[in-house]
């Protein structure tokens, strides 16, 4: 882990020869030094994935030229690409409902120096929770939101996303499918927690479905959000193990920690520049 | 985990006052020492459900009159139940196809010691794995299945089974659907193992699904087989953690283990009478 | 998991017969429903250990004349035991130096309705966390302590925890062994997270032992205090892998999520009555 | 997981820049294709390590001739480095004792053809597992080991290693310690399976010292064997749930299952050249 300022490149390409190196050279030439670099192929796509991390210090290029200077050779090998400081923090919004715990979780997070970034707002569709994102500090926008307003209130949501600079949204128990013209607008920057081992238990009430099905083990998964509910490609998963023993509200109960610990994983993964989604699928570099 | 002979009694009933004392009851006036009791209510249901486990040693009816004896309690409860004995090791047939990992994790861990009972045969719709049970030296039966002849070599296998007194089917990675009418003969004495964690990934490429869906764990699922395809009573679950690195054969490999310690693990629970199945769920007192 | 009030006895004894069927008799001739009994036998050390919880809904003692009841069956089987109450909160002291994400989790926890019991008071021997205390409106009590005073200082506190009737103390990265008169006042009745896999890296300093080590594992122990640093008996376990990415910093980071979760699992399970410590080690009826 | 052969570096050098290029240029310069490139810094011990992967397929050097070429380089960087081929099946000996478990785990996955290499010769200090060598066979040397003869025994036993040509010696629950000498002679090339989680409860009884310590968890660590006992470099780690129901006996049981996929996951990294030992820990390049 530096502590020194580093710049990082997350590119996917056709796979071709050559690829490694003229990622390195780009960084060696110019005086930097790589504290990490991994790549993955993924054969069946034909596609390079590469992520390269290196010192600001001592770089010969300024951060502001970095991108336009690497931009030949994206275009050469044809790459998507992204270039991220890690001393340049980034702006979240947390979009929530009603439940605090994930919430809380990330606030504290935070707070503590844990999840670097900074948490610019709070959005949510119901009143209740105001009271903790002023505990923080932390700006609450209210946007109730009904059949006929949902338009019109995602547009002052994006409005206010944009003034804010927001690079990041986490959907932190929101309950409330967003609209694919939202989400179109953020793409692989919207992270939400679903609560449950997906692909099972799909839709709004997986501890329910997994209390009727008598499963052993309940689970929570993060991943990027996209037009397709649940669908998006995930970033982390994890579960735990239930007996006959618990009831619907103990799974609940349970559940709260897999919610949290899986969400805040992701977000983490995210801010450091550790997922590089492509296809449905991502890859993270941990 | 007593090593004197026991006896074990699992129950199911409406619950009601007075059912504990008068388990205890049955085994105290007789002389019987518990070692283990346990019971479980499902309040949605309104179900008792208990095990009870004493040593006979000491204990003053005879063992094959201690049924008798018990009928009338039960009668009086209208419970559900069944008595076991720690002593009376029950038979087992394996059902294969062409995976032979399942197959040797069984056998070894019968030899060892680990999981009691008598594996009495095995049986196949394909004439591979011969050679594993044969190094063993337990008898291979070999029913080639096509649409046409399976319903009579189904029967040919229940007779098979009836002959050896087999009390419990263990299906070892066994691709062939069991007719409904094969099943009901059998309720509850047949455990499967399905490579996912249901019910995710339903059917029979649950690895190809896992890696397309790109998910970051994998998991397998034991239960008894019931008419409906993966959709019995859970025993138990496992999962394994999984990356971008894996590809489908991979998942296959760290699967097999999963399957393994899965299906062992519900096999010595079941030959333990240590599972409970009711309605669609288990209790597994463990 | 029972809605109604309960009532809940907890007892060891040398194992003998009757002992199951005395405990359900108490409750079914009082006329009391069990919703749950639970029972294990330690062969080795010849011991009876039995949970039984019954609602009280019906039962013909009054709660306050139940132990006195219990008394005589109790002094026939020479049994140690305890009685509780689900409806009687038990009050809880949490004591921390300065690390704040133990005393966070636990407070939310309890806010959120998940932890029951009331946390009457906060307790430290470093000013830091007072804010955290205060904005939960919980009481906090700061005890500075060096050698000169530690005796006094210790004196006071038990004072304050007697004075408000503290049933629970909850040692929440409280970075001060306790002296082993201050534990003899409370036996089993306060509980330590320490930050390692217990026995492994006993003592202050596990994160950079495990580090040093190059485990591929780090872990989290809750456990009774007793008068021997980190030997008490232990009630909860987990571990979470690191990998050689991992700095002493990251493990700290992860090991946070495993203290918070470790300790509030052995804490909800005090508090519902499912632990029995025995000897060296604990029962845990869950 | 590439299916073609794939020739593999693995590096460990004082930290500078210009390494990961220096690397990548190798093989693209000889118009080799990588497949995966993967370096790590351990910035307290300034210590550059890295493992790079190619194809050979279309690779302009020799097999025999790749470390010649790259000798220069090694020695420019003052690189400690190994070269390894994936279609260069390693010779492995296993070493055993009485228990059988380890010994069919790592057999079966290699006749399965998950485990890679050819597993050469069994070696024990007792005749008991000569069946199981001879139903798999492979050639079983039996060498007494007692005081006087351990110095003769173990030359004995490196001859036979050497006229094998063995890569990799796998203790698989061999119960006798190995001379520093031996191990001398195979530095990082002999792994064993400790049934702990290290540096808990080193020595011969770890699980009857976990039933005496009342933990709620078990352990196993597969480690490349030094001079000193289970203090060697940690390649996995792995952990179970028990409880009170736990005797000895179960937490034998339920620990053969970790011992062997802990040793097999770990002998599956060493052969696929995934593990780069430094110091007293691992860099595993999963």
């Amino acid at each position: 882990m530096p502590t020194e300022s580093t710049a990082i490149l997350l590119v996917s390409c056709p796979d071709q020869k050559g690829l490694v190196v003229s990622m390195a050279n780009f960084v060696f030439q110019n005086n930097g030094n790589i504290v990490h670099a991994d790549n993955h192929i993924d054969a069946e796509m034909g596609l390079f994935l590469m992520r390269v991390e290196w010192e600001l210090d001592g770089f010969q290029i300024a951060k502001d030229e970095i991108a336009a200077r690497f931009a030949p050779i994206a275009e050469q090998f044809k790459m998507n690409w992204s270039l991220h400081f890690s001393d340049r923090p980034q702006r979240i919004a947390i979009m929530v409902s009603k439940y605090n715990h994930c919430l809380y979780d990330l606030v504290l997070r935070n707070a503590s120096g844990e999840l670097p970034g900074e948490i610019a707002l709070v959005i949510s569709n119901h009143i209740d929770l105001e009271p903790v994102a002023k505990q923080f500090g932390i700006p609450f926008h209210f946007f109730p939101i009904n059949r006929e307003n949902k338009r019109e209130q995602e547009q002052k949501e994006l409005e206010i996303l944009a003034s804010h600079e927001i690079g990041l949204v986490v959907l932190a128990r929101y309950m409330q499918v967003l609209s694919a013209e939202f989400v179109s607008t953020m793409p692989n920057r919207i992270i939400n927690i679903h609560h449950s081992f997906l692909p099972a238990f799909i839709g709004s009430r997986p501890y329910h479905q997994a209390y009727e099905r008598g499963v052993k083990l309940i689970g929570a998964t993060s991943h990027y959000v996209t037009e397709h509910l649940d669908d998006g490609p995930i970033i982390e998963q994890d579960v735990i193990g239930i007996s006959h023993r618990d009831s619907v509200e103990d799974l609940i109960r349970k559940g709260r920690d897999l919610e949290k610990i899986t969400l805040a994983r992701a977000v983490l993964l995210h801010l450091k520049s550790r997922v590089l989604p492509y296809g449905k699928k991502t890859v993270v570099f941990s």
